[in-house]
């Protein structure tokens, strides 16, 4: 019978589900309660759930709905909670871009100024990066924790960057592990009940948002990123959780590395006071809105200031040799980082003539940096920490012929000449200076509760 | 990461196809076929596929890819031949309604009339009924029987009538039991794909639809329903099946009986030259369809002369009883109808007042006659034979105070009550003479292939 339309194979009502939310309904929240509880105890199979999902990408969640997904996730495991710490809990998530390693700084030195910050990371994936692979270039360092170290560990350091646990929020693992196989991945109320749902578990005071915003970014145009913006503050304010951020620039990638390893260094120069402006001006921006977030201070000079002052004191460097140590990683890495590990081969990208940079792809260095062995295609790929490009020159600069653009750092001398021609060729050289593009692009505040 | 979109989990292409037909692409022949084909391996996963099922019901598919799943599916099994068959080889399939019992009366008086008609027929779900449980009614018939014997009753009897085997189309079997529970049923193509490639598997030379339009059918607008008939012969035309059709209306039951030994012996009415006025007509009409696809007429009024001789010899009533004989089943039915298994308990349904019969509610009738029995909302429950509706008037009648509308066959005498005051609501009566409406709305021919 071809006429068939709602019952059977399992709770009826879940066909219904289905079929409303395609046909542009929506459903109460004790539904979508009822849905994700099922689907975690296996009465909801995968291919209801994708279903549905696919039908979420098409028509959308209600505010409501997304509301109650977020809560239906976070209530699948359990909320931390940070007994005796009573340092308000901040934390900064970054919609993913290229060479972006600017949590690893961001965090300690946040956490130098008076907050705590307990962050919940995740692993590259494609032409992006992730937080715990760069995390693990550390020799020694360990992402996978218990809860309650995590909780010691943020509480003694005052930061702490663990992956996600099967106790938080499992049912954002399982179902993004289905979104990421079934074309769903790019749904606003899922990407936001997704990040929400964890960040919630992390038990949080507030969260800090980088919404990135380029050919390099997720969201390539800024109407898409402020609508994403505006969702995560509007369903945070619903559930006591204030969120606030920043639209910023992801067309180049951010300052010099693209590596794990690479990356890390570069975090450290940052913390030492160093490194590339752009990174550096990154994490202060966000580090101000962080401070902002804990109400540590009102005023963005002062916040400033204050995250300045933890640069040029080394108190933001302590506290991430502090957590390094903690997690069971060498932290001598912070005043040494010749410590961390080495590729074998390098290999120069030259200009091949003289010009003005006028592009630098990032989402072509970010494959490429997939290809050299820094990120994966597949989840249960492995990475190498030791490779990866580093950018001589950004966006602006001026270089002659023959000019060195980047270095390649490679496991084996044999891809020298193939990376560096796919390295050249996301370079645009122009013969005409290119107005320069801020980093920060918009700033949002929270929304009302 | 939140960012990523096409890669992990299997073959990476598979998510690149669902994300290509979510965003509104086409897949070329080629893909539709390996999807199908990797489905059907385990290497496309049940959740992958009902997320690509979903796109396709937002998305539509081109007629490229409605021929070329029709083609995987069919080719995901064996195609039928009929060796030592000579005669034109001809179906007819329904989109369902609530009484329809015309496949049980229409296939073996085709069959009298000199054509084969090899019928894959399904069971009842929902509102609708099914062929397969009609025919399980009568005591002993098979319908699961190998392709072999199949063939073999084909021959000798002109026409069986069976269940999907695994060995036609399993593809569609599978694909069908994910679309029932993913809320993916209504999509056209889809539809299209799963009666032509089981069409297809059974070795026809052409095909007869009888699509069903009004509040009681799956389509419930002519457009939708015309739609629907072009696609089929599209499809079918450019995979070598002529298929042509007729729309006809489905708002009111078909004929007196819901419920399966109810409909068998209406159908026997049919068969002996009797029968409600309608079911006769909408067998005549379709049979006359079906002699014409097959080539064996092609004047409808001689056609139509042909089934009422075949009807009033009585060579229709013998070609029924020799098909339920070869599959194992009491043929003395045929002239012996109180044979068939009888329900121990009736109910009257009164007219509360005199008045004209304005509407009689098909979808309100098929769902009590699921609630008495005759069908299912599960496919793993079982139907109970005797239990039905009787209408004793059809629409335009005139009926007196207290004169029955209906007679309830119940398994119960408990249900009486109940039962009878919700076919009471299915009736509407007025005071004045409704306008009649047509059984048969329109014809279709095939198109050009």
């Amino acid at each position: 019978m071809e006429t068939h339309e709602v019952s059977p194979g399992g709770p009826a009502s879940v066909v219904d589900w289905i079929v409303r939310k395609r046909d542009g309904g929506e459903l109460d929240p004790e539904q979508i309660q009822q849905l994700i509880a099922r689907f975690m105890q296996g009465e909801v199979t995968d291919y209801q759930l994708s279903a549905w999902l696919m039908a979420v990408f098409f028509q959308g969640l209600t505010l409501a709905e997304t509301v109650a997904l977020t809560q239906a996730m976070l209530h699948s495991g359990r909320q931390l909670t940070h007994p005796g710490n009573s340092r308000p809990k901040v934390d900064k998530h970054s919609t993913g871009g290229v060479g972006d390693k600017i949590s690893l700084c961001l965090a300690p030195l946040v956490a130098a100024c008076g907050a705590a910050v307990p962050m919940i990371s995740g692993r590259g994936l494609g032409h992006t990066g992730g937080t715990l692979d760069k995390l693990e270039a550390i020799p020694g360092y360990q992402v996978r924790i218990s809860a309650a170290r995590f909780q010691s560990i943020v509480r003694r350091a005052g930061v702490s960057i663990i992956g996600q646990t099967k106790e938080l929020a499992p049912a954002d693992a399982r179902i993004y592990a289905l979104r990421d196989v079934t074309g769903t991945v790019a749904s606003r109320p899922l990407i936001v009940a997704s990040i929400l749902s964890k960040k919630l578990a992390a038990g949080l005071d507030a969260l800090v948002m980088d919404v990135k915003v380029g050919d390099g970014a997720f969201m390539r145009d800024r109407d898409s990123a402020r609508a994403l913006s505006q969702l995560l503050s509007r369903v945070g304010g619903q559930l006591g959780l204030p969120v606030r951020g920043l639209l910023t620039e992801m067309t180049s990638p951010i300052g010099h590395a693209i590596g794990n390893a690479l990356e890390v260094r570069e975090a450290i120069e940052v913390l030492q006071g160093a490194g590339p402006p752009v990174t550096r001006e990154l994490t202060l921006a966000l580090g101000t809105e962080m401070l902002r977030a804990a109400g540590l201070e009102r005023q963005p000079a002062a916040a400033r200031r204050r995250l300045e002052r933890a640069l040029s004191s080394g108190a933001g460097a302590e506290c991430f040799a502090r957590m390094i140590a903690l997690h069971g990683g060498d932290a001598r890495v912070v005043a040494e980082p010749w410590r961390l590990p080495r590729a074998p081969s390098r290999a120069a990208v030259l200009a091949p003539r003289a010009g003005y940079v006028s592009q630098i792809d990032a989402r072509a260095l970010g494959l490429l940096g997939v290809w050299l062995g820094a990120g994966r295609t597949r989840a249960d790929q492995a990475v190498d920490p030791r490779v990866g490009i580093e950018l001589c020159v950004q966006v602006g600069a001026h270089v002659e012929a023959n000019e060195p653009l980047a270095h390649l750092h490679l496991a084996t001398r044999r891809q020298s000449a193939a990376a560096a021609a796919r390295a050249l060729a996301a370079f645009t050289l122009s013969a005409r200076r290119p107005s320069p593009l801020p980093c920060v692009l918009e700033r949002w505040g929270p929304a009302r509760g």
